[in-house]
């Protein structure tokens, strides 16, 4: 049986879902592709931690123990922030390795970059999970394009930013209680700044703007608003009239092909795709020229949500390039 | 520049919508996948009719001007009912050549039977658009399958009974003026009985539980209700407690491994996923074991939307099977 050696960076919540998934799901990988997949190094910071008990695999605080593999064939990445990861999966791409991701911070700016460089080797980018948690926009978009063109794309990207919305409708929660509230439940970072100011939201949206238009805007000329200066007054307000805060990230092409783009808080009614989005759902709604109109919702983070986009983006690449794994 | 030979059978909406497309996007395949896409065959019942121009393909009325010609790759089947459908395509697989169907009354019968011998015979099956029009369910579950498990699917299948209900509740609608309004709208078949007693949902239901779970129900333990026997006034009274009708196609594995199905009205009210999906649209909730619950909305029928699906079958099969292509 041909295996598929990979390697984790990271293993935070992504990077342990990644892993428990694929010793969860081994035999029916094998079943489905004809491969085993082995998880031969797992990067981490502090390698003296105590952590889950792995077998076959070796924790690590050295990149160069994995980039100077040649047995890797698949680079999983779950680190926060732009570097090192950018730097780490570069090189992997350099080694030949393909690479997915989950880092929508570092993917936001790199991504053209990296996807380049990819084509170039030969190599596939998994970047599902940087988008949207487990809903599948990457993969439904990139099969929209096959044979059809986007038109506008909108959303919910930001699952803390659309849980604190809904407290503060639902039960009057004021902005800073519903903030504790998602932090207490694990729903936002330890610094939600970029959660609730927008930015990542609009990350996201400059992802899907890559994959769907091939380029993205100048990011300055982006309105980015947050739900900060959101008051529950404002809510209330809105209930009274049936409408409801959304926080949404807009991007379409205008009737020139200039890519227009905004992200912020928008009052909608009840007749709105997003009107009905609860919780830490993300939604996303994709126009394209022949199909109209598409929406997709589902959950916006969690271990196996995110975990398991990325599981799916290594099956494809399996599919895809079987001839370039078989090697091994 | 390598070419796919391709024939339609049948040239109503979608027939002529899968034509139009694939002339529409000639050059953006050609670029996309290194393959020109020939339309060399169309089936068509009477060949006196005067038609659509044609540019480099033929009409017949002959299946075996069809079957007969060693060339054709691909066949397109857009034909309404079982026969001579099935025979035609179980032909086709025979000779060697993919196929691609709309036809969900022909699919939901003899699906299996045929998906099993296009793998016997190493072609594929496209068939996208036998159920929920536009919105990818069928790839979206394929995917889905890789690396997750399908727990349940439910969701508005019938886009001529989601649009009748529509207008019973928003406009006071009887359920006949609203079925008139849907015939001339050309929502409606000319017989719409299919669509109204439920039949054709438990159709789609079927075609995604061979997908889902790689086997259906016996047929005569799924109950089967239409929208046929609601009365305005229920739907007044629902509106009154703010729940909404909604014909709801349902399916789940239950404690012990077995299928369950309903096909029906069901009273939901404004937190479900699916109160507010309203007209010809239709909506799909999967539920999965690691991605949790996934909802998709969009355009349940319609030349361009069917036709587009039917198109994206064609392109994932150039993708899937280059090397069988490639000879011609």
């Amino acid at each position: 049986m041909p295996s598929i050696k990979v390697a984790i960076l990271g293993f935070g919540t992504v990077g342990e879902g990644v892993y428990r998934i694929l010793q969860e799901k081994r035999e029916e990988i094998k079943i489905s592709t004809g491969f085993t997949v082995d998880v031969v190094s797992i990067l981490v910071k502090d390698k003296a931690k105590e952590r889950l008990p792995i077998t076959g695999a070796n924790y690590t605080d050295d990149i160069q123990d994995i980039l100077g593999n040649p047995e890797i064939d698949v680079v999983f990445e779950a680190i926060v922030g732009e570097e090192p990861a950018y730097t780490y999966l570069s090189d992997a791409i350099e080694k030949g390795c393909h690479i997915i991701t989950a880092n929508k911070k570092m993917f936001a700016k790199h991504g053209p970059a990296l996807l380049k460089h990819a084509e170039f080797r030969d190599v596939k980018v998994g970047f599902e999970a940087t988008t949207a948690g487990g809903v599948p926009i990457i993969r439904t978009v990139s099969n929209l394009l096959i044979g059809d063109r986007i038109k506008r794309i909108q959303g919910i990207l930001n699952g803390t930013s659309n849980f604190i919305l809904t407290k503060m409708r639902d039960e009057g929660f004021s902005f800073k209680s519903a903030l504790s509230l998602a932090q207490q439940s694990g729903y936002a970072e330890a610094d939600p700044a970029d959660d609730v100011n927008g930015t990542d939201a609009f990350r996201k949206l400059m992802i899907l703007s890559t994959l769907a238009f091939g380029r993205q805007p100048d990011w300055e000329d982006v309105p980015v608003v947050g739900i900060d200066h959101l008051e529950s007054a404002d809510s209330n307000d809105a209930s009274k009239v049936d409408l409801r805060y959304r926080h949404v990230a807009d991007i379409w092409e205008d009737e020139k092909g200039k890519l227009q783009a905004t992200v912020g808080p928008v009052l909608i009614g009840a007749d709105h795709p997003l009107f009905n989005i609860d919780g830490v759902d993300n939604a996303v709604i994709v126009d394209t020229e022949y199909l109209g109109s598409l929406t997709l919702v589902g959950p916006g983070a969690g271990m196996y949500p995110t975990g398991s986009a990325m599981i799916a983006d290594l099956l494809h690449i399996i599919r895809q390039h079987e001839a370039v794994l078989v090697p091994n």
